[in-house]
């Protein structure tokens, strides 16, 4: 096997891995832990069938290239929980360290087009990176908001803490937070944010 | 919200249960089961990378996606295992009533849409839809490699019928036909393939 494709069959069973990283989100139905791999396959999915709401026009082959590899950091990196204030404080250089190794097992044009990839949705800046994000939220909120807030519950989150993150979603979309408006306001009410 | 949002909002719920579809093969380091959620983000990731593979140019959007929801209809019909003769007799059948059900959940143009791109993977005949199929069974064999053939000594697999399933990947792509078929006579050496 010639050392290119070699190199590129390394990267595919490596990120298996991230089959084994799981998150603080349930599953609809009141299921299990979620994991990264499926959490990126569901926001992939929605970025293809809600993409008409985007902004901004955006290609759609970058936003779901992005919306799979986004978490790929977290096999060495693990999950930090969106409201674990002390985890966030470590989080970059965890997932520096992470994407450096990781991204080095493909060739090296392919590394440096991921980690470009990679880096472009943590900026925030584009208008794929910003709708990706905004699935990056909508995703888990429509989970939990299924399964009547209980992760919200049981994290005892708060609406600031709510807002600060999914308020971020507007950037993506209006028309996705009007929606995810609506659903923390539901929730505000029902009492599953405090 | 409005109907259409709801619809697809609807869609994107559902399809979370494809997470509690599982296959029969292991996750890498003789892991667990894989669920097909994870299996499809697997494909999806691999298509972007070994797209240079493809025998014929694809639109890699478009390989992507039909990755992504290929499995959707098991979430009524249940994984058939490649070797089970009995249930891929009636594979069919349970796979059309799940696909008019699911994807009747969104909207009409979509709905169409996602048929269209679900009956063109299976139909097997454009370039992007023998591409994703080389991905359906790549990306299996290389964890079964990964984990010294296990699946295939467990289910007591033989020759013919892993070739009669890898073959196709040729249809895709040869440079990943070749890979198939080295793993297959290194895994018929040690005994893993009967």
């Amino acid at each position: 096997m010639d050392e290119r494709l070699k190199k590129q069959m390394e990267f595919c069973l490596e990120i298996d891995k991230e089959k084994n990283v799981f998150r603080q989100t349930h599953l609809s139905g009141k299921g299990r832990f979620e994991n990264d791999a499926e959490h990126a396959w569901h926001m992939a999915i929605m970025a293809y069938l809600l993409k008409e709401y985007s902004n901004e026009p955006v290609d759609i082959s970058r936003v779901m290239i992005m919306c799979l590899i986004h978490d790929i950091v977290e096999i060495d990196a693990g999950d930090t929980y969106a409201y674990d204030s002390e985890g966030l404080t470590t989080q970059k250089a965890r997932e520096d360290a992470a994407k450096e190794r990781i991204f080095s097992l493909l060739p090296e044009d392919q590394k440096e087009e991921l980690i470009a990839l990679f880096d472009e949705f943590e900026e925030y800046k584009t208008p794929e990176s910003k709708f990706a994000h905004a699935m990056d939220n909508l995703q888990p909120l429509m989970l939990n908001n299924s399964n009547n807030g209980g992760d919200w519950i049981e994290h005892g989150v708060s609406r600031e803490q709510v807002y600060g993150r999914q308020s971020k979603t507007r950037e993506g979309s209006e028309k996705l937070f009007e929606l995810t408006d609506r659903v923390i306001k539901e929730n505000i009410e029902k009492g599953n944010i405090k």
